[in-house]
């Protein structure tokens, strides 16, 4: 595929300098870049950009006036990294499956299957499940009875949606994620354990990505929800009856306890942990690796176990670098003291 | 379904105190029950279950002389959640799967199968495996050469037992865990790492559970054994040659290296990790996050990293959380003390 | 099988002292070995394996003048453990899978095959895709679109292998393992997170192991890469862009962030995270939990959250444990300073 520089501008809604005819026919990085190639900078590496071999760059209209010189041709742009996106895709021909339902795969009895739907070879979708509009399921993916698979889901390879639950339109489901495991419950008398059932399911609502590798545990009774958008990164617990709100960020290896609730768009860095029946509140960012012991704020940016606000775990951080220097200090004060008790 | 009052109080040996005759159909927690439904509440919810919409309430035999007047039917049990457990089971039909071996599930040559099986289409039983009676195997389930799985239990989708290992009885693995992969074991000459084969097996013995995601390894030689009634949950790492007690719980992304010892009942939280080659003493308690470095005693109630009695990291926590006061004392100390040292 | 203790000496090019003709059966641990077994010690344990019930022993040759009495039929090597690998491998018939493409196994359309390959029902090869000579496909597996095997690789139950990634030669990926989900990038704009394309892939190159449950994420653009000899645990998360060096150890549970490039032989100890667009160098050693959040040169022995050298680590946790003494020391010199100065 080929795109004169002119029509590139006019799909990423950008203003062009230098040659409009300049044909691409693919996107890199600034390193990689070739001269069919389209690759982009951001403010700091407009100079690095300046030297490299791509046919053209992406850059910031911020920096418009002062790169009138710019030594290649230019599609200024409101924000590079988003309009690097569309061109990936343009540039990227889509893997392509063969439409319909393979004979291959296994349907249950009473099963509804949409419009234009791809169910390959080796996927298995259970009695009674619903599946929408456009779905895609790869071979290997498990979909349990009463199951519902929302318009234009994905879901990968060996991925599990266990029966009963409910996943919205535009979800993608990565490869061997578990979506309605049990829930961790027991009861202990005299050091046996006894399962509590768990009979509630999981709600992924509509545009939410789950990753590869993450367990999203059904509830007891209810549901274990996913907020519209949220996007869950490789290898996250989620446990049983957690309310995760919309447009949360999960980085990997996070595990958030059961039942706790967060609010509209958290982060929560990689390898985060939370105890349980805690509410988050929303727009908060959490660093990787934060312990969060209670209920939080609205708003807030907290590191550390236990989690407090940045600003705080960085000064005791820095305190905490110096607590050899501060062992020394103590020990000549003591010295000093000892001395000045004498002469007394 | 439906049940009276009076039946409910039989099925839980409960007492009942009020309308014998009200019919339940289903269960839920306070704030979602409706008039047909039981609720339960502990000592500290009991006003709250008071006001609540259910038809009737389980409450602690603890309170029944103090709650006389409770509005609501009630049933006084000993142990509500232990009670509850069992109603959920009761009303919640169980998902129904045809019984018998699919024509479409592989099953390898000399293999033994029990009776009453449901082995699912896409199910995969390796040569010479055995199941047991009643064993209910998912669709691409991987069942390995030599693996025995005992009767009553359950293999979820897309998990895999390799060769050699033996599952008890009643045992459920979640789907996408993995029993019997490899250990982690290399001899490193001039930069180069040669595997050790790992030749032995894994043993999960009677009523254990495996979380979605969890990694058993088979020992280099000999057996891990996870202990019977051990519950493990999601994401959850052992290492090669470990000896796990019976009784465990080990709580989400918990890992534990290789040759490690526990006794019964212990209890690791969310995120633990320990070191290898270490025993770790039974009918203990490890924190969230524990980072167990060494041997531990029997009946200790351990946190931090390095684990240590959780009294002493409390007053760690507490003083190091106030580290930024005391740099800033030791601070003023030093000017008072440097003009008293002026005066003299 | 039976190997004569000459026969075993010549196999692992070991020096025989005892009975040339002691017939071996099999291999085992100190503990465990039976009179047909060949067990083996460091120089730690020679004692204890002088009076176990094996047929003979493997020491190692720096203690063969000490030991010329030793008790039983003994072989010195230069390395016990990785003699005795060789012998594990030697008397541990190995699991046997029919050779050749099963029908029972999905192949797509144009893939190319090669040689003396087992290719298991119920694997799944895409369109494309290319299996080099010796390799085996376990069930479940999934092989995607244009993705390349290479020779006598080994990929297990329920493991995938997205779409364009690049396996070497005797790699190994054990269950349940994701080679090329899509990398976590997205860009947010009033809080709605729209998903940057990962259209590059992964590579892994030769002699690569993979664990269990273990994600490598694709590349945006270009390519994830596991150098050569890399061997990674179970439940590691590398993210996307990521350039990891060869002979690198990845203990379980450790996250490496996108865009981080590590050097040759590192090994991060279990539970380590590091944060993205990092450079590791080569030759070192970070502690199990290590937290990484810059660059690290060549050749460190690091420790702790932020990482740090070993040492210093290790003087700031035993000031860390005394910090309860430190605050009442603090307090104690505040109270005598306060009554020299009232004296004064």
């Amino acid at each position: 595929m080929i795109m004169t520089l002119q029509e590139i501008a006019v799909r990423v809604n950008g203003q062009l300098q230098g040659d409009a005819g300049v044909e691409i026919s693919g996107v890199n990085n600034i390193s990689g870049a070739q001269p069919g190639d389209i690759t982009f900078a951001d403010e700091n590496h407009v100079s690095e950009a300046a030297g490299c071999r791509a046919g053209a760059v992406l850059l910031p209209k911020s920096v418009a006036e002062a790169q009138k010189g710019f030594p290649l041709p230019v599609v200024f742009v409101e924000d590079t990294r988003a309009a690097f996106a569309i061109l990936l895709m343009a540039f990227t021909p889509p893997i392509v499956h063969e439409k319909g339902v393979s004979p291959e795969a296994h349907i249950g009895k009473d099963v509804k299957i949409g419009e234009n739907v791809t169910i390959m070879p080796m996927a298995f979708v259970d009695d009674y499940a619903v599946i929408g509009d456009g779905v895609t399921l790869y071979p290997h993916t498990y979909i349990g009875q009463y199951a519902e698979i929302g318009g234009d889901s994905i879901i990968y390879s060996n991925a599990t949606i266990r029966e009963h639950c409910k996943v919205g339109a535009r979800v993608i489901v990565h490869s061997s994620a578990v979506i309605g495991a049990d829930g961790f419950g027991f009861t202990t008398k005299d050091g046996v354990h006894t399962k509590v059932p768990q009979v509630g399911n999981v709600v992924l609502e509509d545009d939410v990505e789950i990753g590869a590798h993450a367990g999203i545990d059904r509830a007891t009774i209810g549901s274990t929800v996913i907020g519209k958008g949220t996007k869950i990164d490789n290898l996250v617990h989620i446990g049983h009856n957690c309310q995760i709100g919309p447009g949360n960020l999960i980085v990997a290896q996070t595990g958030i306890s059961g039942s706790t609730t967060s609010g509209p768009n958290v982060t929560f860095g990689g390898q985060t942990g939370t105890v349980g029946h805690i509410t988050i509140g929303g727009n908060s960012v959490f660093a990787a690796r934060s312990g969060i012991i209670g209920n939080t704020p609205e708003g807030v940016f907290y590191a550390g176990f236990p989690a407090r606000p940045h600003q705080e775990w960085l000064r005791m951080q820095a305190h905490l670098q110096k607590i050899t220097d501060m062992a020394k200090k103590v020990k000549q004060l003591e010295k000093k003291l000892a001395a000045l008790e004498k002469k007394e």
